[in-house]
């Protein structure tokens, strides 16, 4: 009963997948919506998740010698115009402080979309000398962008994330990093997400607004489109000339610095809801999974069950395993049913009967499967944890390869993605036959291919200059 | 002469300590200020420090059962509204949003100056049932509070900070957790901070706007004067009713539920450099100093030199001690000026006759004394930082302790003002002789004192209802 209850909350996964996204994040209380259209609340249990993603990304980042710091959320109007594509491409969905402490500003002011600017204008003041340089600082801090059509985790007006800004004396220099810092991406996606991605450059038209070049990490989510999970860019003099960031070099001679940015956001939490989840709902990584073992006691009244539950999960924290013990008054099938719904990695099984042979019983969420092993052996929980982790990438790396498909035409294009794949395909590298590409088959290049070898471009037949992931994307 | 250049940037502690505290804080690069009015930028080594008190304070939250969550920055301007005191408190200080996506709101938004309207929006949402008590939430976050005056870290119009809210089926719940977090508070300035405290409760005038209860924890700084470190506020029912957060109880009746809130911000980053700085710039409490030893190579281009330095290092940080080696090409005395003045609690020399001698010289930055110690002896750097630690704290303590001096009449608390002195007395409970206190000598009522032994009111003579500690106050 409890079981069916459960489940019937929850859209069918394949007939209708933005339902089911949406209906999984609120039902397991990992967000919620707030009062201003648009904009969520991340619950506890989503949280979570994120001071998981958190360390983890801060770890790499502070191993790398990047430094934390924090800046104004409140940006001068006038910051956003100095940099000609860059207010063009943010100027549309900024929210405006135009009064404060009871009066008119002055100056109306931004909250920020993203700190290229502000960080810019202070770079300007602390860089003086090659000595000072690189200077490489990263932000965890809420941004905001108005967007129309809000989703959860995927698209919100305020959202949070990490922004890393550096500046270097030469333009390779932050050339390698924005490479360095997208393979970081990609690392922790593999192995704390548990999630492939396929990186790469974006196109001209997909890229940063004031960029030179921008490099992004793309997700297949299970329905067959992208989700754009991660980017770097590569700004050149762009933004320090337009904040005056100048240093002087070794020769003496006064010269402009190259800057590059990179972030991820909270979209990481959706991300891997689409990559991993089912029909029962949520299949959360072990690395980021806020419980990662849930203990259900059988005949909890029993003497001894809750004792032995308790002692396990003690065991299995002091080898820095999350567990928890269900002790609520609930059933084991509701039990059963809520945890499988909340995507816990393990469930340990254990009663009278378990105790009393010696045993306990191991479910993994992943596969369903359920094997048994020695009471209190802690070190068969965790080998079965990395399990899960090895298991939940190696079959979404075999999904995504399966479906990426190539196409020589349009018709091939269209019908590979109508079919929930990455279409790989030729491109002449001319706007218009990208845009030719987005009207046809709602599709856009998500990024290019290093491995060039489609001869024509799949929409004009003329020579092609880059082979392109075509794919329909978040 | 580097020795000289150095002192001489910092203002004279004693003469001008409001100087001496921005020379110290923006030349040791602690912070910078922002481009809009009264913004702050936190630079790397400020925001390690806030990370440290972060790691410490959200350790201590957890092990309380306290869970993290985000809400949304935008508040809808009538939720302001619901809370009388609420919003004739915060509403000179908000930043509204008017315009966003190119458009004018409907409804204009204020950027949170505090989240006790949007979370008890939510709450409402969420509680239904006695089950669901009680919720303990905290966020970390950043809030706006246009201010005219502003200092760094004192008082911004942006800080970063922690909000903790609660709700309880009863007031005696949510009153005890009030003081349970006030204690936590205090455990943590004590232990973590280095720094003596006073809790407890702020009168009427003092107290939060829309709270039934505020209680506080007030530090002495350098100058005498008392800065409010930590709040606590006990809601009732007000908050509860204004945004329908109702439960049915265990007999079945729907009842409002009682809340709570508590926070401290990057305000206690300004505290603890008032309380142990010095002339020559910061000392650094070791649980939050970013380096906690820095070591410096005397004669570094002699062979085996930066071996053994770094060798050092790395066995210090084996033990988990936040060790640096300068190895820059400054002299050795202009790096222990550097050091010096960024209160780096203890720095090692190591030269070719120490190395040779199997020693190293140890110099702790709160007493300016040396010692020596065998090199490589991990523990007794160890024990060096723990004894820094009580030291700074019995010290800070022994000056409080002298500082708070008794006073019957308005003439004697003036003197004791006037001397930078914490003033206890007896107060009538009237919001006139606070106001006199205020008006006759510029200092406020900043917590009651539990010890409740003054028989007269200082102001008008009349029986005292309460002890007060009077201080002019930040």
């Amino acid at each position: 009963m409890a079981n069916d209850k459960f489940v019937s909350q929850i859209a069918d996964i394949e007939e209708d997948f933005p339902r089911w996204y949406t209906d999984v994040v609120v039902k397991t209380k990992l967000v919620d919506y707030g009062p201003v259209k648009g904009t969520m609340v991340i619950r506890p249990y989503g949280y979570a998740i994120w001071e998981n993603i958190q360390r983890e990304i801060d770890a790499r980042f502070k191993k790398a010698g990047v430094e934390n710091a924090y800046f104004p959320l409140l940006i001068p109007m006038s910051f956003m115009t100095k940099e000609a594509e860059h207010v063009e491409g943010f100027a549309p969905e900024v929210a405006v402080v135009t009064h404060a402490g009871g009066a008119k500003l002055e100056e109306p002011l931004v909250i920020r979309p993203t700190s290229e600017t502000i960080i810019g204008h202070m770079m300007g003041k602390w860089v003086e000398s090659w000595r000072d340089l690189p200077l490489r600082m990263n932000q965890w801090c809420n941004v905001m962008r108005w967007e129309k059509t809000t989703r959860p985790f995927l698209r919100t007006s305020e959202f949070l994330w990490q922004e890393g800004h550096s500046v270097y004396a030469t333009g390779e220099e932050a050339e390698a990093e924005t490479q360095d810092m997208l393979h970081l991406y990609e690392e922790f996606a593999k192995n704390v997400l548990c999630m492939p991605v396929l990186v790469g450059r974006k196109t001209e038209k997909e890229k940063f607004a004031g960029a030179v070049a921008t490099y992004g990490m793309e997700a297949m989510m299970h329905d067959g489109k992208s989700l754009q999970a991660g980017t770097t860019h590569y700004m050149g003099q762009n933004f320090a000339k337009a904040f005056g960031v100048q240093f002087t070099d070794k020769d003496g001679a006064l010269k402009y610095g190259y800057t590059m940015s990179y972030g991820v956001s909270t979209r990481l939490i959706g991300a891997l809801i689409m990559t991993h989840g089912d029909q029962r709902g949520l299949i959360l990584p072990p690395p980021v999974a806020p419980v990662q073992v849930v203990i259900v006691p059988i005949a909890q009244k029993k003497e001894g069950v809750l004792e032995a539950c308790n002692a396990l999960c003690e065991a299995l924290k002091g080898e820095g395993v999350r567990a928890k013990v269900d002790d609520s008054d609930n059933s084991p099938g509701w039990k059963f049913n809520e945890w499988e719904m909340k995507g816990v990695p393990v469930r340990i099984e254990l009663g009278p009967r378990d105790i009393e042979g010696g045993k306990m019983l191991l479910f993994r969420r992943d596969t369903c499967e359920k094997c048994e092993a020695a009471l209190g052996d802690t070190a068969c929980v965790k080998a079965l944890l990395n399990s899960i982790s090895r298991d939940l990438y190696g079959r979404a790396k075999a999904r995504m390869d399966e479906r990426i498909v190539g196409a020589n035409t349009l018709g091939e294009l269209l019908d590979g993605v109508n079919g929930g794949n990455f279409v790989r395909a030729g491109w002449c590298g001319e706007r218009a036959c990208e845009d030719k590409v987005k009207e046809f088959a709602q599709a856009t290049a998500r990024v290019l291919d290093e491995t060039n070898d489609m001869p024509v471009c799949v929409c004009c037949g003329k020579r092609a200059k880059h082979t392109v992931f075509f794919a329909r994307a978040y």
